[in-house]
């Protein structure tokens, strides 16, 4: 069977998440469902990246089916494009080994977390990213950032109630940048917890309110602990960037 | 009696234009709506500084109305937001003259236009640029572009059908500026005629396509001839960004 790979943007706004759920409008429904009657296979199942949830955006998941369609690769973005709702778009299509597995074989994701600043926050950009009105110090926040590079046994960092055996992550990069009102904060690591991207952003947020120094990032680490990490910062201002093989 | 000055942001997606209507959504009736509630003053007109048209974005739209409340100026803004959709914002509020108009005593205009110009456009700013598939060749639209500097007739570059007694307007800056697949253009005048910068924008593509040439946009103008033009691009690339006094 061939094996095609799909790079997809989405706006987390019109959905209930990427997973498939009865009776709620969900991205991973929508693609499957444009596949099949594109291939006319009843069986297609689309496997992403990881689940995002409502209200997250993407700029670059990745999800892979399998198929007996002859159509040229090429050609699967502009079908699938054209029988999706516009708030999908599927970016490119690309042929895989058999064994490729768009969740197993991840190397690195990378997130961005998107802050407005400015006093009365934006009524266009209202659903793409998060309003912030108290003017938030963002030289701590660089300096804290810094402190979630490397491997770190993340258990405070992931929403109470969900387990996963294993929480240690690695970050490989980090980096805040300023755009006028704007804060983009960007983590690419070797996967993500349940929400770990935006308790580590509303822990810098905390540290740009002053409320939580950039050093004692390092103890809330170790801590473990939930409670002594910031908040869950809200879902539309989180994109997935990018995920890479 | 007070006069006060706002700037306001909205998304145009969600409002039949900035004008009042009647069993329409719209800007000027949603925030004339709330300034009644607050001022408890029943004959509040809110005059902007020109019109937009349905699905057209504002980033710094400004308006004044007449009050006797005594409310600080500074207070507006909070409480007009308040009470408004999410999709409008006020920005800032401040006290002028009484003799201050936002239409008559406009000095400078300046608008931006958003394509996209990637293979299949974006999902999340879909409402919030124009997506053009076909590559365009942007140096010549910026070549293009400085041919509408200075002071013009317009009458090919305003809807027809649309009558306006002078159709003179003095362009006095302008500018083309790429990030990505994205191509801003951007207009600053004395003032613009109606669907004049989605029309200029729709020449401009033209020029990208290579259908017209750089150096026949003098001509173009010259001619007063609406066929001669381009097209009138959709109004969700569109943005009023300022107006200077």
């Amino acid at each position: 069977m061939r094996n095609i790979k799909l790079v997809i943007e989405y706006d987390g706004k019109d959905f209930n998440g990427w997973q498939k759920q009865p009776n709620k409008l969900n991205i991973q429904g929508e693609i499957e469902r444009a596949i099949k009657e594109i291939t006319k296979e009843d069986d297609i199942e689309l496997n992403a990246s990881g689940r995002t949830d409502a209200g997250v955006h993407a700029l670059g998941q990745v999800a892979n089916f399998k198929t007996n369609s002859s159509m040229p690769v090429e050609k699967f973005p502009i079908a699938i494009n054209n029988k999706v709702k516009k708030s999908i778009v599927i970016k490119s299509a690309e042929e895989m080994p058999e064994r490729f597995h768009s969740r197993y074989n991840c190397k690195r994701k990378t997130y961005r977390y998107i802050i407005n600043n400015s006093e009365y926050g934006s009524a266009i950009y209202r659903n793409q990213e998060c309003h912030i009105p108290q003017k938030l110090d963002v030289s701590s926040m660089k300096q804290a950032i810094k402190y979630f590079e490397g491997e770190h046994d993340f258990k405070g960092f992931k929403a109470s109630g969900t387990s996963s055996k294993n929480s240690v992550r690695k970050i490989f990069k980090t980096s805040i940048e300023v755009y006028d009102d704007r804060i983009y904060i960007e983590l690419t690591g070797s996967g993500f917890l349940y929400n770990m991207v935006r308790i580590i952003s509303g822990t810098l947020v905390d540290v740009g309110l002053g409320k939580i120094k950039p050093n004692d990032i390092p103890e809330i680490i170790l801590s473990g602990d939930r409670q002594k990490a910031g908040k869950t910062l809200p879902p539309q201002g989180l994109y997935l960037l990018k995920v890479e093989y």
